[in-house]
């Protein structure tokens, strides 16, 4: 998965050592009791240095598929119990998480591309090959192989995929 | 009032920590020019941590009732003459300021709910228990008890309140 | 070249600490192989304490006028191969790049102001003295001495300038 990871943010250094911490951060979380209590040094690490400093809060709680790309890892706010397919690309001041207090969250598809300045909110579902206009606010279930742009969003089929 | 922030901020180490570090901060700067010189180090110290590296750039000027609290603290300005009340949230990616140079700025009531990514601008006042969409952009007076959300904004009487 | 940036700058520290070290880095990148070895260090402090730390993400190939103003200098992404004139202003949480992947990107003239949680994309130009408000998502030349907002954007001839 690393390896995916690092092919997927070549030329992208900030992405990949994003990528790479958060990978391990997460293998800790997801190995129980004991994962968690070994890896404390390294997840309160992970979480101070990126999520604090960096600005780029993502819990290593999140399930994200292999291939992630974190392009201006900035401004960006991911919720601990999204779902996030392979090959995603995210952008900067980006947000996906609750619409409401406790409620549920986005589960984004494989090879989802999203723009810079989104915001994805709600109990909603993006399909696979998705592509999110920069500054777009979704809250609506989008189908699988479409842009998504404007305010209010317009949805348009990708034809090429 | 530091113990009304610790409550509000259960759970959310990074937001009681600034909140935390401004009470401080502002207590010098409220103090006349004693207070200012004595706490220059402290008030440098938050400057260049919180307001430059941490990317929370709410000036020690500010007025900000009790029970502050601050999620996902990043991309986040406040301008240094702004009144914000009691209980207020304020979210990433968002800005309360002015609108023109040298303009004047917004008034937050009691109880405002800021969702991320807001813009809130110029001489406007924003009325108690007011939730703010996220995403908004608002340069008009909001009367209380109101919802505002949407680009051009849509204004609702909230019923719960 | 640095004077006028630091006239510019007056009061705003952190913004003329950015600028200085963007000069300073950009005359490296600028001369030549032998430019880009000596100042390697530099550049790469440049790189991880500005681009990455602080969120200032301006590389420093882009080719920027003097008297340049970053105000809030966080969650800003100019896209290295832009141009941008004299006396720009350029705010918080804003994007200055590519509309799709290896396209061209905005050349911004002098004298423009450019309101925080702006997009700017594409192959587009935006003319002298024009002002951006904040919020605004730009994808289409604008012709000099025009005020741009909303969304979707409108734009009014500007009748001081």
């Amino acid at each position: 998965m690393i390896k995916r990871d690092f092919i997927a943010n070549r030329g992208n250094l900030k992405g990949f050592i994003f990528v790479f911490f958060f990978r391990v951060s997460h293998f800790f979380q997801d190995h129980g009791a004991l994962g968690k209590i070994v890896g404390l040094p390294f997840r309160v690490f992970y979480k101070i240095v990126f999520r604090w400093i960096l600005c780029i809060d993502i819990p290593d709680s999140t399930k994200i598929g292999e291939g992630l790309m974190v392009f201006h890892g900035m401004g960006l706010v991911v919720h601990g119990n999204c779902k996030i397919g392979n090959n995603v690309v995210i952008r900067h001041n980006t947000t996906i998480g609750q619409k409401k207090a406790n409620g549920a969250v986005p589960v984004i598809g494989n090879g989802v591309d999203i723009g810079a300045h989104s915001i994805i909110l709600g109990d909603i579902e993006i399909g696979d090959n998705c592509v999110i206009g920069a500054g777009t606010f979704v809250d609506k279930n989008i189908p699988a192989n479409c842009l998504v742009y404007g305010s209010p969003f317009v949805i348009k089929k990708l034809s090429n995929n």
